[in-house]
């Protein structure tokens, strides 16, 4: 059996999300199995490094196959991107060791938060953008992600109450940048605000609650030393809401 | 009457076009002068600068309408993006002399066209680009666009058939250069190319048919000295195919 390693793009507006749900499935994951299973005749099992939400996006998102195939690389990377919707692309694909695998071989992920900072719409990334009407004090922000870095017990940010695994992370940094908006800005009229985590895992809802309570320190809601309680806490009622889906976007995997 | 100068967003890709075609209406115009009539109880028309094709974008078209009103800038503002749809947006809404007209008092627009010169899909701004697989050859688009670059008559570069108008135009710059592609490019894996024209006014579908030709010269099926004949004879058929509505962007309107 080969083992192929895949680059992939989408835009997950209209998908319930990464993980394949059964029969009725509009997922990313189930679009790029039923794909690959009719392009081999086998049935394939496709595992991705992260499970993305419903409506959450990714620019660099890693998944890996197992399949008995004769096709070369570029065969079925072009195979792929015929017949895959125009909203899922794989920007690469490569043959790997058989013991590669994308989820558990991972040793970090980054993802970006977007947020639009202006009462005025944002046309052209508006699926990719939350819009925050009231004014962000990004040093204050900055302040406050400074308790989320390093090593922690995350429990009070995440929204998956089994429990019983470790919910101990590591966020090796946050960074809170202020930027132009769109590419073709030349108006230059946006205020967009960008959130970037890299980290060695991100537990179920954990990017999300984050950005919503670092946006209830932009507003002057809470005060940035409230993570180190909320933190030692351990409970979900204490973090800050959940921020939208579509501001959020897988960035990248690394391994070793 | 007060007369009101807007700076316009949006995304064309589900509307007919800018311009108001009747009752049965699904263009830009008309979803403005619905919106405003009902806002003031009158019946409003709008001059846009230009008139956008289907599917065509504007990042800053340039609009004016008279109207009697009690209201400030800020009301109409905030009136129109809540109630305009999410692929419009007015960016901002001035009160200007009665005299100025967005169209006649335009001195010069700026339209940008985005092409992605790759076999792998965009997904993020697939709305907003062409797709052209085939290696472009920048030096030679570049060397072509010399030809396009000042005074002509443009008539081999227009569809209008009705020609009682003159066809001479000026383009001060057409700018082609190669850059990262969607903004959230931390993988590098895209290659966009952007054709930038600068010029006192375009004629109908002119910009798409400029593009059309220089890709034409990029993949070389043509050579850039073919622009010159091309530009002599006056003749649609010599120039290259209409570029897809979708890559193009208004950029700005220029007053004086």
């Amino acid at each position: 059996m080969r083992n192929f390693r895949m680059v992939l793009q989408y835009e997950g507006t209209r998908y319930q999300g990464w993980q394949r749900q059964g029969s009725t499935d509009n997922t990313i994951q189930g679009k790029l199995e039923t794909l690959l299973s009719k392009m081999t005749g086998q049935k394939i099992e496709i595992q991705g490094a992260g499970r993305t939400d419903a409506g959450v996006h990714a620019l660099g998102q890693v998944a890996n196959f197992h399949a008995d195939t004769q096709m070369t690389q570029t065969e079925i990377l072009e195979y792929m991107n015929r017949f895959l919707p125009e909203d899922i692309a794989v920007i690469s694909l490569k043959e790997v060791s058989e013991r590669f695998h994308s989820r558990l071989n991972a040793t970090g992920k980054t993802y970006c938060y977007r947020v639009i900072n202006s009462a005025i719409p944002h046309v052209f990334d508006r699926r990719y953008v939350h819009v925050v009407e009231q004014q962000l004090d990004i040093d204050a922000m900055r302040e406050a992600a400074q308790y989320l870095t390093g090593t922690h017990d995350f429990k009070a940010f995440t929204s998956n109450k089994r429990g019983k695994k470790s919910t101990v992370r590591t966020i090796n940094s946050i960074q809170i940048e202020k930027c132009a908006g769109t590419s073709m800005e030349v108006l230059g009229t946006q205020d967009e605000i960008r959130f970037l985590y890299r980290g060695d895992g991100f537990l179920y809802h954990m990017v999300r609650i984050m950005t919503g309570t670092l946006l209830e320190v932009g507003i002057h809601k809470r005060k940035p030393e409230e993570i180190a309680e909320i933190l030692a806490s351990g409970f979900r009622e204490r973090a800050g809401e959940l921020a939208p889906a579509k501001g959020l976007t897988l960035l990248e995997v690394r391994y070793q």
